[in-house]
This record gives structure tokens, C-alpha cells and sequence, in this order.
């Protein structure tokens, strides 16, 4: 993917779909490994990207989706491969699909993609070309995505325009999507544009997204950056060092909750008390009609990975710990939610 | 120490004189060391204290008071075996107290108890009646804390009645007293006592004292805690599991103004946001009166500092971070002030 005009090309290619539906495979850049290690999987089956997706080597929102469409064709090719014969295929495909949508629960876009694409091939005469219709539409979400970044990155460098110093909270950039990102998107416009930018990157425990991720992708693009703990974004904003937060979404509930990151909730709020902008970046594909509000969706615990970044012996052993995923921070904190289509103003924007 | 009555003796002890001025060595618990490995130190030279105040071996506010006094204990006899004679020794005590007190800037405990045991020096008729003198003063000072802990906790007790489910930050427990400590000193009484008590506890990034060393206190007096992040607490108030939070505080500026380990702010916001008490709980000696406002203070900065308890790799070497040691809790989000001499309501208590 190269840059076109006003935008660059996005800094990193965490997905890539190689060949045609019988003999492709999805080349997935382990996240796990970032920032020291950058080693490409070749994966021909569904289940090995099930199992990336749990143990979080392909991780955001518009990621999943991307390679849950993906996990389908592979698991499309295993059906016809295993000889289920016709009769038995869409049943087995169907499963397979239920497994592959279930990998993670909390992100609306892994289920969605995952459906999208089944749904898609229903519509071929035979397995081989249900096969060919899951590829055509598991790329067309990858490209819709990727459209969908480079609208939100310009909607979002006008709406960011002046506001040199940003903060963001755990990684939604292009690790996260076939293209430049959402949050991370505008910075990179503006950046490319030669605005004065620079982020404040909230280092994300207890999987350390912003230091391991965000700063690592921001490097490969040149954006000037500085991570902090988690606990200092509140006393940057009372010294008058921060314009404006923008953050990603898991999922945007019908009544404009955000499910995000967690420690996301504690950047609006002191957003809020400063007067500072708080901006949900988000494809369309983020918004779930059918989840009423924030307290509905099931947060992902995940208990003992915060110390999976630790130097061992930093903590007890026996030591019990709480390691909810991700946090919702109410409609009422958002100032606008940004997407493909532009920016529409929150309750605290109105 | 052991235990009086109502009150449980301190579950660790972090710092002891033992011997006369003369002889005496101070033992000191290398607070770098824990949870893992629980080493004493014994010093005898005022620039091996300095040196583990600087690194972090000895900390927390009331405890760098202590640590301070009884290192111009150490200068006194240094000054005297070098042979300074007695007209030269004053001044000589008087230099090495102010590079003491310059170990660390923002609590203001070190400074002055490093200048309350110099003054108490000065009555001496003799270099040997100084240092005596000295001593004599730095084993009050230690008492006063130990006694005001003890208030403290009697105080905290009555305040926290009811409140089970009590979030922390950072450390402020027997590991920066002479006894139960401040923060933590109400829950050890009210666990004694036998009342269900649960303590959220802050992991507190950069330097992770909440999961190294709040946790490993409370482990030992059996206390019953989980650790979580520092971006959490907002989260859990949201789903009403905190009934109160408390936290010490390294410097109480003469207008109310709190400076505290970086976070505390955020989870005093949090507080104010969910109708949840925010308690402060530091005995007199915190109190600054000098000092009008919190951002009259001088905010350390430790640069680099947070990758010490990481893993070799997990963030790239060339990282540019930010690491504020401490933030200010403006007054107006105290609900109450907890001192040796009772609960005195903040702002937001009255």
C-alpha cells in the first residue's frame, strides 16, 4: 500500500491476504512480538488464526474483523479439502465460522466480519465457488477498512488541526487495520502534511500497547512522541500540555457508550475537567445497533498478563490480581465520534 | 514494635538505629530489593544513607524524615572521628545536613526533620554533646511518627467503618513509617479488629510500588487485596465496587493542595465523578506551610526509570519517555485531610 496525495502510506502492514481462495494463505505480522521482533506467520488454516487472534498476535477492532473474514476462507478450503462432500459443507462451515467469531468476545467487528462473509458465500452453487465468494468478500472488507481509514484520517486532521499536542491511549493505529489506523489515522494526515503534531502516548498497562505498539509504529512514520504511565495524563492536563485526546473504539453501543482499553474511562474524565477534547475514532463497522449501552457487552478479563511484560521476581507470585481488558466511558464524556462518514458531535461536543 | 491492644503490630519494619551515637549503625531494608528478596543493609556513613535515598532503597515521605535525622546523626560522628576539631565542626555538620536534605526535593518530611535534628544539635557544649543531642532527636522524631500512625490509624478506623471495598495507590503503609503507616494504618486496624476489608490496590507505574511493595505488606499482615492497574480504577468505581479511596501524600501545601505519587490525581477525579470519599492520610510532619500551592513544588522526574521492572526488549531502546514522579490533587477534590489529630473535612467533605 502506497501513500496517495495528501495521505502517506500507512507505516506497517500488520495482515496480507497472498494467493486465491485455494491455494492462499494470511501472512500475519506477530504483534506479540513488537517492537523488538518483527516475524511474519504464514497461516493456511482457520485455526491457527483463531489462536493469533486469543493469544493476541492480531488485535483492534478492524483487525479482527479483517482476519475473522479471513479465518473463514481458510476454513472454507479445510471443509472442501476434508471431503465433507456438498450436503455437509455449509453445516461444517457454519461451525467452524461460530469458533472463529467466539475467539474474542469483546470487539463487535470479529462476529461481524465473521458472519459477513459466510453470509456472502451462501450464495455459491457448490463449495469451491462459496469458497471463491468468501475470498471476493473477505477483500472487499479489507478494502472498505482500509477506504474508511483514509476518510477518518482526513475528517480527523481538519477536526485536529491546531492541536499540536494529542494524547492517545493504547494502540489504534495501523497495527489495528489494513490501513493508516483510526485514531492514530489524522495524526498521521496531519503529520504527512507537515503540521506541527506531537503525542502524548499513554504506555497502557497491563499489555503495554502504547509503549510496545503505538511507539513503535509512530517511529516507522517519524511522528515525534512521548510515552507516559497510565497514572500521568490527568497531571499533564492540569499543566496545560495536552489539546486534545483521541482514542479508538472495541465497540460504540447504540446509545454512544465506548468500549475501549481500559484506563480509557480515566482520559475522559480528566478530559472533561479540563476542558480538552475527547475523540472516539471509529469505522462504521465499530458501531453495534444492537448492543444497547456500555454495561451490556461482556469485558474480556485478563487475569496474570500484566506480568507477562515484567522482569520476573517484579512481582509475588501468589499475588492476586483484577486485569479487566477494557473500560466503557458514558456517551455523555465524548466530545465527537469520528468515522468514514465525518465527525459527528458527542453529548460533550453538543 | 509489637501490637498495643486495638492496634496489630507494623508487618514490617523498614528502618532501625541501633547503638549509641557513638557505635550505632542504622539498618536499612532495601526497598529496591522487594518483594523478591528482603535484604538489610546496615549504614554507617551519612553518604550511604543519601545514596539510598536517592535510589529508592529507603522511601516515602515520613520515613525520608527519619532516615534524614538519623544520617546527621552519622555526619555528626563522621565530622568528629575526621577530626575536625570543634570549631570546624559546626559547619561541617552544617554541609553535610544540606546536602541530606537535597537527596530528593518533593517531600518535605527529609528536609525538615534533617533541619529539626541539626537545630536540636546545636544546644550541645561539645562536638560529642551534638552528636548525642543528635541522636536524642532523631529517636523522637522516630517516636512522634510511630505514635502519630498509631492516631492516625485510631482516626482512619472510625472514617473507613463500613467502607469494605478501599482503593490505593502507590504505597503508603509501614514500609514509609516507623510504624503501620498512613494510608494503610486505618485498614490494618480495622482488619485487626476483624472487620471484612478488601484493598484494591494500584499497581502505581512507573516504579510499580502498589504491586511490589503495598501488596507484600499486606500479604504479610494478611490483609486481603488485588492488585489491578492504574487505568482500572476509574472502571471498577463505575461498577460500584469502591466504597472509598485513600492515599498518602509526599507534600500538603498550605492552600490543601495535595502532591502525591503521579495517578493520584486521576483517581481523585474518578472519586469526585462516582460520589466515592477521597481521603488523604499523612501526619503533621507533612504538612508544608511554606509552600502555598501545589505547583509551587518541584515535580521529580524519572527519566527512564519504568523500564527497570520490565523485560529486557518489551520497549524499544530508543523510546522517548515522560516520567513525572508525582502529580497535585488540587484541595477541592479532598473529601477529608487524616492526621494524628483526628479527620479534618476537605472541600468536598464539607
Amino acid at each position: 500500500v502506497t501513500g496517495r496525495g495528501d495521505l502517506p502510506a500507512p507505516p506497517v502492514t500488520p495482515l496480507r491476504w497472498v494467493g486465491g481462495w485455494q491455494d492462499g494463505s494470511l501472512e500475519v505480522l506477530d504483534q506479540t512480538l513488537l517492537p523488538v521482533e518483527e516475524r511474519v506467520l504464514v497461516r493456511r488454516r482457520a485455526n491457527e488464526v483463531i489462536e493469533d487472534i486469543r493469544r493476541l498476535a492480531i488485535r483492534g477492532a478492524p483487525l479482527l474483523g479483517i482476519a475473522g473474514a479471513y479465518a473463514v476462507v481458510l476454513a472454507a478450503r479445510e471443509a472442501i479439502e476434508s471431503g465433507v462432500g456438498a450436503a455437509a459443507f455449509r453445516p461444517a462451515l457454519k461451525s467452524a465460522a461460530a469458533r472463529i467469531g467466539a475467539a474474542r468476545p469483546t470487539a463487535v467487528n470479529l462476529a461481524s466480519g465473521v458472519s459477513d462473509v459466510l453470509f456472502a458465500s451462501e450464495a455459491g452453487a457448490d463449495p469451491a465457488a462459496c469458497a471463491g465468494l468468501a475470498l471476493e468478500r473477505a477483500r472487499a472488507l479489507e478494502q472498505r477498512e482500509r477506504a474508511a481509514c483514509e476518510s477518518i484520517a482526513r475528517h480527523g486532521a481538519k477536526l485536529l488541526a491546531g492541536k499540536g499536542r494529542i494524547l492517545t491511549h493504547c494502540n489504534a493505529g495501523a497495527l489495528v487495520t489494513p490501513g493508516l489506523g483510526t485514531a492514530l489515522a489524522p495524526i498521521y494526515a496531519l503529520h504527512h502534511r507537515g503540521a506541527k503534531v506531537h503525542v502524548w502516548v499513554d504506555e497502557t498497562r497491563p499489555l503495554l500497547q502504547g509503549l510496545r505498539l503505538t511507539s513503535y509504529e509512530l517511529t516507522r512514520a517519524g511522528v515525534p512522541h512521548t510515552v507516559v504511565g497510565d497514572g500521568a495524563a490527568p497531571g499533564l492536563m492540569r499543566r496545560g500540555q495536552v489539546d486534545a485526546a483521541i482514542v479508538g473504539a472495541d465497540r460504540i453501543c447504540a446509545n454512544g457508550d465506548v468500549v475501549n482499553k481500559v484506563g480509557t474511562y480515566g482520559v475522559a474524565l480528566a478530559c472533561r475537567a479540563h476542558g480538552i477534547p475527547f475523540y472516539v475514532a471509529a469505522p462504521l463497522s465499530t458501531f453495534d445497533a444492537g448492543t444497547a449501552r456500555g454495561e451490556d457487552v461482556v469485558i474480556e478479563e485478563r487475569r496474570g498478563d500484566g506480568r507477562v511484560y515484567l522482569k520476573p521476581g517484579t512481582s509475588p507470585d501468589a499475588v492476586s490480581t483484577a486485569e479487566p481488558a477494557f473500560d466503557v466511558t458514558p456517551a455523555d464524556l465524548v466530545t465527537a465520534y469520528l468515522t468514514e462518514e465525518g465527525v459527528k458531535p458527542g453529548p460533550r461536543g453538543k
